[in-house]
């Protein structure tokens, strides 16, 4: 089997084959070729640690297998280690023998960047020039690399709770070329899109704070009781999702779902715009909104993609087992 | 990390040192210091595989992480590898990092020997002399040889779909210097200790086929559907299991219950018997019944117990993740 290192994965692995891979395997979902198994995690009691599985099988991608980890609070200031730690294991599916291991941390960085990146790509207007960013903290930074590269945007705003984190915002828009500015949340009205990625456990950003035609990247949701919109904005929106399960139980609608104000049947799965089944934004005044929750088939494949670029490149560890 | 291939464990684990890591974690279970993940375990829709996850977390013991694999049927005759594949992934409880990857074929052999095993030890009359096997499949010998160990057995009689399959425990039996002899399955009744493993969807074992006295390890019944016991049998006996929730779901114990025959709260835990919170065995005439479903404690536990083994070996393989 393969072993590529964490170390080895920001040398080999580029935002462009992240978004291939998440894209791919989206479209793969929605088509009934790749399907996600259920989601194992669990407080520890233990280091305030959460631990767990995402996993699943892509039948077009033959990839197999699950990304394990979690989130240790302590292991930053006790122990200089990042605090999500992960590794992602495939597995052979022709016989169930294990093919490669890889480290998960930057990886689930890339592919939660690229999963709103493909959602841009699909959803957000063409001729938009401003996007909006609600939440600078350490995953802002790949977000916006990310979106930066899916429309001619011309400036970028942003907001945080705690505004003195905006400069590694404005110091991204900068490499860009980009002016950065911060401002408060009534002038998300200005932007065309917007990608929310924080930590928050009540709605950030309300209904009437967004204008027609923007499309929102609601990414930070991925546990019961987090929570960034109005539920009341995505009743005004079209809503699209990576995985519709996951969506209405742990992503941002299951505040609308639960409040009756959008039925579970309301919900498109990303890959159905990316396969051409659906046909997406349908007006330049209509609000897309993409809920990205995180799903284990996206991790496998920005995995299983990096295998191959550490293969071409001789740094993959060979194992035998 | 450590890397302890397939190819290293015969050579390293033994049943004594598999025994004792499984009577170990049955006991943390029991106290509360350990328990198990909800199992994940899906048809791929490829290969006709099964394929899952058992996962849970030692908190006694320190030992966190999973067994990843499943069944693959086409593996033996299409590829000559075995069709059950399974790998043990060891994480650190303080970190979440991984520690350590294990080949988990031979081990999973040996931790379901073990816990019939223990069972053995901890219900069986101390005087049982005539040792009955229901079942003579690949795991049957595993089973047979760990029993074997725990009382001065005279004799081994066994049972199988196949008879022609019985030879290979007669041999197995001859190797002990015991004589073995193939019978029906009234004959049971001659038996103080019964071990059932097969793989059978219907009751093979009847209600009135085992005599007052006789310990019973039920260990083949691991998915709903799945039956080997007259469930008749689960109400005359005293009624213990490695998990109460499995037990009840996915072991032998979801037919009584499900019939109304014993209630849930009719289980105990063997570990309580281990830990002497719990009398076990109160009569010489009295039923004993281990409803065995295999835990992901346990495969964490042989595991564990292997790595330290081929450290001080010096066999296992050191990656810098």
């Amino acid at each position: 089997m393969l072993i590529v290192p964490e170390r080895e994965i920001a040398p080999l692995m580029t935002r462009a084959a992240a978004f291939d891979a998440v894209e791919k395997v989206f479209a793969a979902m929605a088509a009934g070729d790749a399907y996600n198994f259920p989601v194992v995690r669990e407080a520890l009691g233990h280091e305030e640690a959460l631990y767990g599985f995402k996993s699943g099988f892509d039948r077009a991608g033959l990839t197999l297998g699950l990304k394990a980890g979690g989130y240790w609070p302590h292991n930053l200031q006790a122990r200089g280690l990042i605090n999500h730690q992960s590794t992602v294991f495939l597995f052979d599916p022709d016989t169930g023998r294990p093919t490669a291991m890889v480290g998960g941390n930057l990886l689930t960085a890339l592919r939660t960047a690229a999963a709103s990146s493909v959602s841009i790509r699909h959803l957000a207007r063409e001729d938009a020039k401003v996007l909006g960013m609600i939440g600078a903290g350490h995953q802002a930074g790949f977000q916006l690399r990310a979106a930066l590269e899916q429309r001619d945007f011309n400036k970028v705003i942003g907001w945080n709770l705690h505004p003195e984190m905006l400069p590694r915002l404005a110091e991204i828009a900068s490499e860009a070329g980009l002016p950065f500015e911060a401002v408060g949340l009534d002038r998300m009205r200005e932007a065309d899109v917007i990608i929310s990625i924080t930590s928050s456990f009540a709605a950030i950003l309300g209904a009437d704070q967004v204008s027609p035609g923007t499309h929102i990247a609601c990414m930070g949701t991925d546990t019961r009781g987090k929570q960034e919109l109005d539920p009341r904005l995505l009743a005004r929106a079209a809503v699209f999702t990576d995985d519709v399960a996951q969506s209405v139980t742990i992503g941002e609608a299951q505040h609308a779902v639960g409040q009756g104000l959008i039925a579970e049947a309301d919900l498109t799965e990303l890959g159905a715009v990316i396969n051409a089944t659906h046909p997406g934004r349908t007006s330049g005044d209509q609000i897309t909104l993409f809920d990205g929750t995180g799903v284990g088939l996206q991790d496998l494949a920005v995995a299983a993609a990096v295998v191959e670029l550490a293969v071409a490149k001789g740094v993959a560890i060979e194992v035998d087992i």
